[in-house]
């Protein structure tokens, strides 16, 4: 029985971390079909949208049925409460991937505002966070979930930026007041998507350690 | 023991009513810093963000506890996961309402952007869903839930017209651009709340039916 549940256990990792290969792919493919104005890109991203959905509901319903028969405690518990976490933060970053993908489709019909400024290295910085979460994950590493949670801060300062370049190119220009506006709708799920790592970094600092660190602000009494 | 359990259920419930009290709260008073231009009510919601996150923080623990304590099964674990995520909705909405503040004190510095379009509309429904998603949740209520979620599309909807007004406004002037562009952040912000509210009442129905009903477009098989 006990055996059994270990690999319950391990079977519920494997679906957690093939979703969030799912959805690591949807933000590459979605970015690029930005970057690269790549329509074909941001169909396949449209195209995969229900596998994630479809995951995220599979996998609720895994640890939703542990939970029920297992009763688990301590760690186990942390482990199945993170995944129930961390699916609907793999599910929110895919349906960034969708947005990112509408606005490259309304790009593509516009005049083009070159050169997309800070987009890439603000892509790369998110893609390496949702990555490193998921590795983190793998091998319970808290160094580097904490090193994903640092990370949010430059995504943030590269998102100020951008908006700062775009904000003053549509302020010159109003011939591309349209894909700049797209432009920052896509930096802001950039954004979000950095987010989402972040809860997860600190879902895998939770069930790994049992300490909870969101809200580093917070004095806690 | 039985019965201490049922009243460990309601206490939480109340609990998480009350953090949806905070978070409703903060959204009306953020929204009304950007609309009446009170720099007042901004600051208020950065001063009660604490209590917010720490009312997550206490939800998830209770939460946890009694999923180790009781091993509840079928609708009392459902319960349990749904007020969960619910939490982390909450907590949300919460951000949300401080992003929309640190807006409005950026935009008092500027030039306003008047008439403030749709977005008095917009937030009025926005709130409403959120108010109603935690009446559906007291209530058990699933009709009141699922009108919660058809109220999405409609906060979509000003969204986009608002958009469209404000990228006008931005093409003919371009000394509003930056109020404008603010507008647009708050304008996500607000539909970003809706999305929150339809997860609680999604949540709610999940609850009371046992039955998932996120992903609609999705072929049950």
């Amino acid at each position: 029985m006990e055996r059994h549940f270990e690999h319950d256990l391990e079977e519920l990792k494997q679906r957690l971390l093939w979703m969030g290969s799912l959805a690591e792919r949807a933000v590459h493919q979605a970015v690029h079909a930005v970057l690269d104005a790549d329509e074909a890109l941001a169909e396949a991203v449209l195209s995969e949208e229900d596998a994630i959905n479809e995951m995220q509901i599979e996998i609720d319903d895994r640890v939703q049925r542990l939970l029920a028969l297992q009763a688990p405690m301590a760690a186990d518990l942390r482990f199945l409460l993170a995944v129930a976490r961390i699916n609907g933060d793999l599910e929110r970053i895919g349906d960034q991937a969708v947005n990112i993908s509408h606005s490259a489709m309304r790009i593509l019909r516009h005049p083009q505002v070159k050169p997309y400024v800070d987009l890439p290295r603000m892509t790369e910085l998110a893609e390496g966070m949702v990555r490193d979460s998921l590795n983190a994950l793998v091998r319970g590493d808290q160094t580097l979930a904490r090193s994903v949670m640092q990370r949010d801060d430059q995504v943030d300062r590269l998102r100020d930026q951008l908006f700062r370049e775009l904000l003053t190119y549509m302020m010159e220009n109003s011939s591309v007041v349209f894909s700049a506006f797209e432009l920052v709708l896509v930096a802001k799920n950039i954004e979000r998507i950095g987010d989402h790592a972040t809860n997860i970094a600190e879902d895998v600092i939770y069930f790994v350690a049992g300490r909870d660190v969101r809200h580093p602000a917070l004095d806690r009494r």
